[in-house]
């Protein structure tokens, strides 16, 4: 049964307004009228819907929200304030300003909020929206039990017109409707404009069809400017569906209120003082005033809230009952959302001598996760269409499906993420951050590429979000130069707060999960190899933990070689060479992450690349990015080509003679010079 | 009418799953299942349909054909065979080897070949048809007169479920559907069946309904695999509807023949040696025997390549009248198919002087689209929705709609994208594809990585497409850290064949144009600012042509600066408090772009940054790939921040004061090194 609603309702919707319009006019940037034309939306949503506690924000079971028109977030931040998180009106008034709560999009950094993701890149948040359903979905499936609902939380996600035109949202919703995603709830914002004017000029497919063919339930408010009941009716309605996501069609003024209501003006600029004095004697407010709440405002939401924090106690209380039924189900949920490992995962990493047999490390990656995946219920993971290829699917996994489809079920952990590595990325970000699992995905490694967007937001939001990223590089052969990345690792590795790892065997490929893993806070890319590769006689889970350590040493050298997975190996082949042909001596540096070796400290990593001698990198990708390392860098600065791998590696002379005579070219290109400084070595 | 079809249309569609079973089964590797499935669809489109001669295969009004399930080449491949392209039973035999014309995804590198663009990568292709059909709708427009339909050839485009599920194709198909584009025919290999399996694993949508929400028209064959009248009957009713793009659903069988067909064991390997005598023996073919073309085959394929021919002929007779009637036009016509630019056109880029004002370089480039945008009429584009900041409208322009919107017509050159960049990016491949316009795109620097895929194929491609990337770093301010790039130039740095522009003033953003306009084969992004920039003292359109330069010389220099973009100017105020506070002189280089400055001669790249002194680069951006040319890289290798830029500039130190400190400390840490080697200088 639908609420009744007062004119106190109407003036909180407008005090969400005028916060929007006084946010705006203060940092003099922002976006008012998304926030404007949503403010009835939110308000019913918020304080009819929702369950949440602004005193515990990081309750498990709370519903949440994203905004995926993260540009709107004046409404996500007056929202914060109004209903009790910890954001003063000074906070609203630092909007934009350095080092403020309130930055011009939302950002998951503050965990005293309620915002879950980064949003503002478009698209994204409905993807994330995604991935926080499929990880309630998920949990929900392993740990409630008979007479104890305990993980029945809802996704809430406000989307515009630009989220819609986005591909990465397709995928997403595709997905979800194929998932039967029924604790999922999207709203569009549907006001007709974009920063370029009416949709009319770019988008005016049937949206609303779209969905259904997605699998979606499609409602509609006819007015969201004001019709509360039916805005809480269509939230009921959404919310009581179970076996669809839905999209409320929510037609909405931008900026509604304003003198330019309904244009792409109040689009992405401060209204001006005229505008902002107009908006608020349409409401009733005081034109003089600004950011004024009623007393009465604050205690409406305060009244609402209740709802959530009764929600939240009584959760605890059954939480406390489940433990003594099911205590150690319980435990393993207490250890996943403090986002602990389980005591000694890490032994069940497999270890390899040298003698062990040569294997790909796609495949050497399989056996890591054939290994791990019983030990780690909480590591949920697929690929994007390329199971066989990628080899993520660990024996016994069961998939992540809908019950109907008696493909898996959700209790599965195994996600076909289906040709979509964009949503994957975004949805692996939405799946970290509901707080109970390690999300993987697999695809090959010049596609992540496609993801771009999603792995910079798990760099930005600390996502644990691990990229099985196999076939990468010229290795993978025949496919040829549209699938063989070149450029692909100096992007991620320029990225902040992402390692890309490329282990050069078995021991590596261990070190690599276990960094991945135990990094709660940062995404990891594992570039993985279609083509065998030997174990090395030096390596070691512990030297490989450093990001790069020293495989072969040797007092007398005349170079240092520093290799990267698959060149390592070559680089031992080469420097036999070296000495027979040419005379020389090569130290050798396997570095299968950079980014863990720049932590090191600066002893170590002196003693790994030291003064004196020149340094040479070996890498089958572009050559940018290796002179921080090394003197002279040896790589593949063009695309590819299609053939039989041996015969790129030849073609590039990426051989053991090809290395070994730029070996010696760099030693005596160096010669001439004295007291070789390391690169390592910087001024500032 | 349809045609009649007899045995031997049979028998030359199983001569194409014959070629693609013993070319694959040669190779070793590759995909021969989709080209089974597709193979009655190729013939009857490729026989009865498409208009093209193998003899002049680049005959500008020739139907376009594109895989977009690009895996499928070997369909393509013996079509070009059969269809007398310069293309042997040898180049089959040679599939996915070192240097062959037939690499293992198709490759738009050999102009003799019907294969238009690089396909692989799912949902480009796609993508990259929408392009060649707003070119084809532009073109003609622009050049058809009454009496002279010279420009009316249609875009046919395969593409499979993978493709269906990437975003990047349904962003495209929904701005095919807006623009009303009915020269467009799709053809949708639906064979149920993906890498993983069953399409019902994770796609299980209704793609029909989709596209019709899309605006498109829909038809479906049921019976793709031989029932070639329906098939005929699908394209030839997809033709004749002028206001709509088409879909066909074709129901085919995957890997039809064959003991496997119908699963994904023939998706991505080859058939056993068992299974291809199978598969003879299915179709009446000597199992024996490898590689046949009866003769009659070819003779079929010569009857019906004599219309394309013919249409040919006629194109010439039409067009040697036209030259008489419409010379200025026909010239314009000739000159662009050619490729060829205007004479003086660059003339019409402005120069400044430094006591011109400071300017944003988004507006710079916005000056200088309004004064090219008139000389240059093959200049095509627009922006993905930012057009009031990417500040990409020239003044008069035109919108490129369909007529019945009222918001412009096919022959306007200005492009609403939406908000869908990687569809921007391939769509801008399709374009430049189709050979008579220079397509040009606008969006946020950070967003071009949305369409990193798209981008690659562009320099994969050699496409001349251009992107106007504003927003280009933490100068754009309070939009904050989702927003602003840090690792973008480092990725697009490392790419091969892409030129990465970052003008610092008006004459540097004037070269970066004539670079892009005029490099014919090469992509280019142009990286320009939110925030004003001073006009430089010592810049040029030429000096800024080689990449880098010298702007300020100093003979008794400790130190050399490299700035790019908006740290031109910083450097050049910073070198003033250098001297001022620490009594120290500096040399500044400009560095517009890394990519042509490595294409000068070393000598004159040694005199820009010569021995003896330390370098020191200066950017806002990832250090990543700086050390190329410097021996300190001063940068942001962190996310940003939202505030007002100048407090971003302070935080990070990037102010004359912060660059003279690092400056200092640079001399002072290479004071030890005598004979300083400049990294210009390579070993090999």
């Amino acid at each position: 049964m639908v609420s009744t609603y007062t004119d106190l309702d109407t003036k909180a919707v407008n005090t969400i307004r005028t916060l929007a319009v006084d946010t705006t006019c203060k940092s003099k940037s922002g976006h008012p009228g998304a926030p404007m034309g949503m403010a009835p939306a939110a308000h019913v949503l918020f304080s009819r819907i929702m369950n949440f506690n602004p005193q515990k924000p990081r309750w498990i079971n709370r519903d949440r929200f994203v905004l995926s028109n993260g540009h709107a977030c004046v409404l996500q931040y007056a929202l914060c304030h109004l209903l009790g998180y910890n954001l003063t009106i000074d906070d609203l008034k630092n909007f934009r300003q350095l080092g403020s709560k309130t930055p011009g999009h939302p950002e998951n950094h503050n965990p005293d909020l309620c915002i879950e993701v980064c949003t503002g890149p478009l698209g994204q948040g409905i993807t994330n929206a995604v991935g926080l359903a499929i990880a309630q979905a998920h949990t929900a499936a392993t740990y409630n039990k008979p007479g104890y609902d305990l993980i029945n939380n809802r996704t809430f996600c406000f989307l515009g017109d630009g989220c819609l035109q986005e591909g990465v949202s397709s995928e997403a919703s595709s997905l979800a409707g194929h998932l039967k995603l029924g604790n999922l709830v999207a709203v569009w914002d549907n006001n007709k404009i974009t920063i370029d004017g009416s949709t009319d000029v770019s988008f005016d497919e049937d949206v609303e069809k779209r969905y259904e063919a997605y699998g979606w339930q499609v409602l509609r408010v006819a007015d969201g400017d004001s019709d509360y009941a039916s805005i809480e009716q269509a939230l009921l309605d959404a919310v009581a569906c179970k076996d669809k996501p839905t999209l409320i069609n929510m037609k909405t003024t931008i900026g509604y209120g304003s003198m330019k209501q309904g244009t792409h003006s109040v689009h992405g600029s401060p209204l001006s003082a005229e505008d902002a004095a107009h908006v608020k004697r349409e409401f009733g407010f005081n034109p003089e005033q600004s950011f004024y709440v009623a007393p009465e405002v604050y205690d409406l939401y305060k009244k609402h809230v209740a709802r959530g924090v009764e929600a939240q106690q009584k959760f605890d209380e059954l939480f406390a009952k489940y433990k003594t039924e099911y205590p150690e189900l319980a435990a393993q949920f207490e250890r996943v959302v403090e986002k602990k490992l389980p005591e000694g995962w890490e032994k069940k990493l497999p270890t390899y001598k040298p003698t062990d047999p040569a294997i790909a490390s796609r495949k050497l990656s399989e056996i890591v996760l054939d290994s791990i995946a019983p030990v780690l219920p909480e590591l949920v993971g697929g690929s994007a269409d390329l199971t066989g290829s990628n080899l993520t699917r660990w024996k016994g996994a069961v998939d992540f499906q809908p019950k109907e489809s008696n493909l898996g079920d959700y209790s599965g952990r195994y996600i076909r993420y289906g040709v979509r590595e964009h949503a994957m990325g975004g949805i692996m970000n939405g799946m970290a951050a509901y707080g109970t699992v390690i999300p993987f995905g697999g695809t090959f490694l010049n596609f992540v590429s496609y993801a771009a967007g999603a792995v910079r937001l798990a760099a930005l939001g600390q996502f644990r979000t691990i990229y099985v990223a196999t076939h990468d590089s010229i290795g993978l052969g025949e496919d040829g130069p549209t699938h063989q990345p070149i450029e692909t690792y100096a992007h991620f590795r320029a990225m902040p707060n992402i390692n890309c790892w490329r282990p050069a065997d078995g021991n590596e490929t261990s070190a690599a999960y276990h960094s991945a893993i135990s990094l709660a806070q940062t995404p990891s890319i594992l570039a993985l190899t279609r083509q065998n590769l030997p174990q090395l006689n030096g390596s070691s889970i512990e030297k490989a933990l450093k990001g790069g350590y020293v495989l072969v040493e040797n007092k007398d050298a005349n170079v240092t070689l520093i290799g990267t997975g698959s060149e390592v190996s070559l680089c031992v082949e080469a420097a036999k060479v070296l000495e027979a042909e040419h005379g020389l001596k090569a130290r050798i540096v396997s570095m299968p992450c950079c980014e863990i070796f720049d932590e090191q400290a600066q002893e170590y990593r002196l003693s790994v690349l030291p003064d004196g001698i020149p340094i040479m990198s070996v890498e089958v990708y572009s050559t940018v990015g290796w002179k921080r390392y090394a003197h002279e860098a040896f790589g593949i600065d063009s695309f590819g080509d299609s053939a039989p791998y041996q015969q790129l590696y030849a073609k590039y002379e990426m051989t053991p003679e090809g290395v070994a005579v730029r070996a010696k070219m760099t030693v005596d290109a160096w010669k001439p010079v004295q007291n070789i400084r390391s690169p390592i070595h910087h001024a500032f």
